[in-house]
């Protein structure tokens, strides 16, 4: 892969050195060399021929030099791995991932690769945010040079997920589309406003054109589309999509020519339903895959990654070989990339999982460039810690003061009408009218929601109601507009948790009785911890005790705010253009320019036009 | 493909002229606006599911803007095609041809898109030969401006089929491996040589890499090689192979990770064995290609090209969804053209073939870029003839009489020993030591064959026996060298031959009693005529008779010259390094400098060196 030839000395050149490492492995495969580690005696899951078969496979560095029943010459540096009893497969390749729901990327790499995949296929959107496009190219680079046994490969947005006054700037064409080009970018991420594919403005059309012409992908997401409306969304060049949520929606996107993901996590375990296309529509698995889509640290912690996907497609009677292939050989070859991932066969990268049976999928060891990386569940090479700080991913607030300001908390006027948004689901909400704020508090059932500026320019307030209504204050940067979502039924515990946040420099916090009981430090772009998977795992259950504690009933604790300022989902939601009925595009109430008409005036306002880093500029 | 967008005016610059394409074709997948022509009532070949389903498709332009139930919008200029009792279908996709044999590209478009082919994947070995990595950037350039109904994607050469002196400056790396840039080049074409693969010379691995970086592929010829070799062949880079010539050979290929294709046209009719793989040993068919690789003329007129394929198979009992895919989906995807080609989705260029049934495979039309190309096996669009002369593919000849110089074809001294090759079939030969010059004629049964440098510097002398052995003289520039192979038992005849030949700059010449009886002139690079197909396969079924009429027994008259100076056919060959073991590698004769030591001298050897054109300045 390109990505594997950056960063090394340029004495011999990259392409020398290539061409001298290959030579090395050609010497191996004719067995005139010993390599570096022997498998022998294992069953081979051959996905390019669909077989099982005996076969001995020998590593040097980090590729598979040899495949085949020859005894392999060992050397006195040679390990030799025993295989009998076990199966070999290519490890599990992600297509559509995200690194952020707590976990940072290196996290990430720690939960994942004891179950057996080895390359994820991530996205860019809270980099972008938090650091703009340079920002991104900068985490790249650093996660590229890391030597993560989870090799992160990338997708680019080319648009925001929620409105604000700088996006378009954000996300201009000029500042976006030069990261297609990095060779660790395999295309243009989900784009998730579909309708703006349907309808083809010029921007998606545009950016659609330029990974196309660098042969490259482009990732929609297409919830709730119909046949009909997908028609458009194919045509505008869009090539895959996870957001089935049927068998019959499987159907009708693989059958307009679109690579088809089956998704299952928790964020929706559609899995059960989803299988139903191959065991009972029968349609072809040769464009199928498996993505997780970004689950829950928690979930992770209990379930796995593709490794649960497999596990639940084997025992719905879809044969091993074929489940494994929409986990290894579909993706890698959706992305081009299959000379180099997704199978076991010389030449390729020495990504490897040893299954003690193909019902349980759960690896005996896992190796990544040839190096042994999991065993048993537990990782065996250590993650390098990644410099966070250093890479400027860290999210600009005004001063803390600015978000204890009571005003946020209270009617502006007795008797203030705010939007009524009643929450439905993680991913659903309803438009529940207007309400007049009745003295201090909430009306009955519901939560004061605010969606404040870090700059603390403008608010965004709406009543919210079918959400955790115990909560007396919660503060977060964890939505998909990085600015800092408050809800809970006390101004003064409200006001706590807000500043806890903005001194934090994004997280969560928690509080009651005007006092913080909880923070999560978020330092990495307002989303992920610093730390490992344990403390994201371990911040994702406090979250959710807390959460469960005052009433939350959806199935995930996170998305429930991620999602809760997301101008693509339905129906009404809180953005930085006032809340917005989505379905519509109408606006029910505009934000309130708090901090120009008021307390904070223009600095904030420009901190705030600041936020997406130089891509605003 | 970026190969569409090149060539046009730059106002509006071609990614907004490209989005404002996209943006109408949109407007029909939404049912907006009316397409250009709208079939209806067809049944669908969905490539992508597997299954056959009624469906309705629009195109607009060149590319297809819906598939599905909708009844279409049909505008005052929509042509309505009526596809009740019809099969909708990709057109077919040939992932490794040639379009040098006798036709050009444009006469083989005439041939072969009747039968359902609309691209093609070739290779530019001849190209390069006469007139080097310039020559081959104008034609490839050429074909794609002339709007041929077949479209022509390439594969670069990187290294000769037979050697000679010039060689190694002819296919210096810094000459051939910027074509792969070239956006209408997928990658490197076959490298016959394997075992130079196999023993992993630095070139090989070098222009694999480009390629790999590059994202385009390295289409391998392992003709014969075992399991263990191919292991070091696929070490190295190698994708693809079209060489298996049995049911094991294709699974050996498939299991080591490379794309197979199976083969079948004159060349070797192997598709009856090949599909034992199938229908016996059960490997999938995922990534199983069909190819022809370059019939002669005389084999497309009477048997077609991938259609052929097609019914064969199905006859075999491959289910006709799967025997499809590989002549679309696969080789499409393989390429990584599959957002563009290989199947009927909205977005895809509009290449289609209406299919009475699905077992003859006899198009009721085809369809290219959205024209109707072909009715009923007949062209309906003319082919604009491409002005070879003005593209500086000619070979250059030292003057007629150089190679009517009566030394070349008689003993240089009484009793002067050659040595003998015997011709076992198109593509074997072995060695059958040496044999005395006794008086004028060649030994009973045999032929002189005689390898003379177009330059007239040095001549490559032996026996040839089992070929066709009452030829009185004939000459040609249709062989691996493009050099001047003459072959007969009469001197005279020969020598009138090759004079002709030169004289004609390339072709076939035949000669009886010292006089020239029949002459096709093959101006384009020394192999192709500058006419139509049915030029091409008159003059195929001329040699043919001929050649059948002097005692040739191998399957292909064309195959019968070309190869006898490969220098990776076993196992002698006439090279320009001399009479060649190809198995050992060790000279069984050197080559005459007749040019230098005699009549020629010195500027016959320096036009020889200059043949490869700058490339081998």
């Amino acid at each position: 892969m390109e990505a594997d030839g950056r960063g090394r000395g340029a004495v011999p050149g990259p392409e020398e050195e290539a061409a001298e490492e290959r030579a090395r492995l050609l010497a191996v495969a004719r067995g005139e060399q010993a390599g570096d580690v022997a498998f022998t005696g294992g069953t081979l899951v051959n996905v390019y021929s669909g077989e099982l078969l005996p076969a001995n496979v020998v590593t040097l560095g980090e590729r598979i030099a040899y495949v085949g029943a020859r005894e392999p010459r060992l050397g006195p540096a040679t390990r030799h791995v025993d295989c009998r009893g076990l199966c070999l497969a290519p490890a599990w390749f992600e297509p559509h991932g995200h690194h952020w729901l707590l976990y940072n990327p290196a996290g990430l790499a720690e939960a994942i690769v004891p179950g057996g995949t080895t390359t994820l296929v991530g996205e860019n959107l809270f980099l972008h945010l938090a650091a703009g496009a340079s920002g991104t190219a900068r985490c790249i680079r650093a996660v590229a040079d890391a030597g993560l046994p989870l090799r992160h490969l990338w997708l680019i947005r080319v648009m925001a997920q929620s409105g604000w006054e700088g996006e378009g700037r954000a996300f201009a064409p000029e500042a976006v589309l030069p990261l297609l080009e990095l060779p660790e970018v395999l295309g243009v991420a989900e784009i998730t406003r579909w309708p703006q594919v349907w309808r083809g403005e010029p921007g998606v059309l545009r950016a659609a054109g330029r990974a196309r012409a660098l042969g490259k992908r482009v990732d929609g997401h297409t919830a709730g589309a119909s046949h009909e409306k997908l028609n458009a969304v194919a045509a505008a060049g869009v090539t895959a999509c996870h957001e089935a949520i049927t068998a019959q929606e499987v159907a009708d996107r693989l059958r307009l020519g679109l690579w088809t993901m089956l998704r299952h996590s928790s964020l929706r375990p559609d899995l059960p339903e989803l299988v139903r296309a191959i065991t009972e529509t029968g349609l072809d698995t040769e464009r199928l895959m498996l993505t997780a889509d970004g689950p829950n640290p928690g979930w992770i912690g209990e379930n796995g990654y593709l490794d649960a996907m497999l596990r639940l497609l084997v025992r719905s009677g879809v044969p091993p070989v074929q489940a494994i292939r929409m986990a290894t050989l579909h993706p890698a070859t959706y992305y081009g990339l299959d000379g180099e991932l997704g199978g076991v066969a010389p030449g390729r990268l020495a990504d490897l999982v040893l299954l003690p049976d193909l019902e349980s999928f759960r690896p005996e060891s896992v190796w990544s460039r040839g190096r042994e990386v999991a065993r048993r569940g537990r990782l065996v090479a250590p993650v390098a810690p990644i410099d966070w700080g250093s890479l400027g991913l860290s999210l600009p607030f005004a001063a803390p003061a600015a978000f204890a300001d009571a005003r946020l908390y209270r009617p502006r006027a007795p008797g203030e009408v705010l939007p009524a948004v009643e929450a439905a689901s993680n991913a659903i909400t309803r438009g529940g009218g207007y309400l007049p704020w009745d003295g201090e508090s909430p009306p009955a059932g519901a939560l004061l929601a605010v969606l404040a500026d870090r700059g603390g320019g403008w608010a965004t307030r709406a009543w919210l109601r079918g959400f955790a209504a115990g909560l007396e204050g919660v503060a977060t940067t964890a939505n998909a507009t990085t600015h800092l979502l408050v809800l809970g039924r006390d101004a003064g515990s409200m006001a706590a948790a807000a500043a806890r946040v903005a001194e934090m420099g994004g997280g969560f916090a928690a509080a009651s009785g005007g006092r913080v009981e909880w923070s999560l430090p978020l330092p990495v772009a307002g989303l992920m911890v610093a730390g490992g998977f344990d403390e994201a795992r371990a911040g994702y259950a406090a979250l959710e005790a807390r959460m469960r504690a005052a009433g939350l009933t959806f199935a995930d604790a996170l998305y429930a705010f991620l999602f809760l300022t997301c101008d693509f989902l339905p129906a009404w939601r809180l953005t930085a253009r006032g809340v917005l009925d989505v379905r519509s595009g109408d606006l029910v109430a505009p934000p309130w320019e708090f901090g120009r008409s008021g307390s904070g005036g223009g600095p904030h306002a420009a901190a705030a036009r600041g936020t997406a880093g130089e891509a605003g500029a």
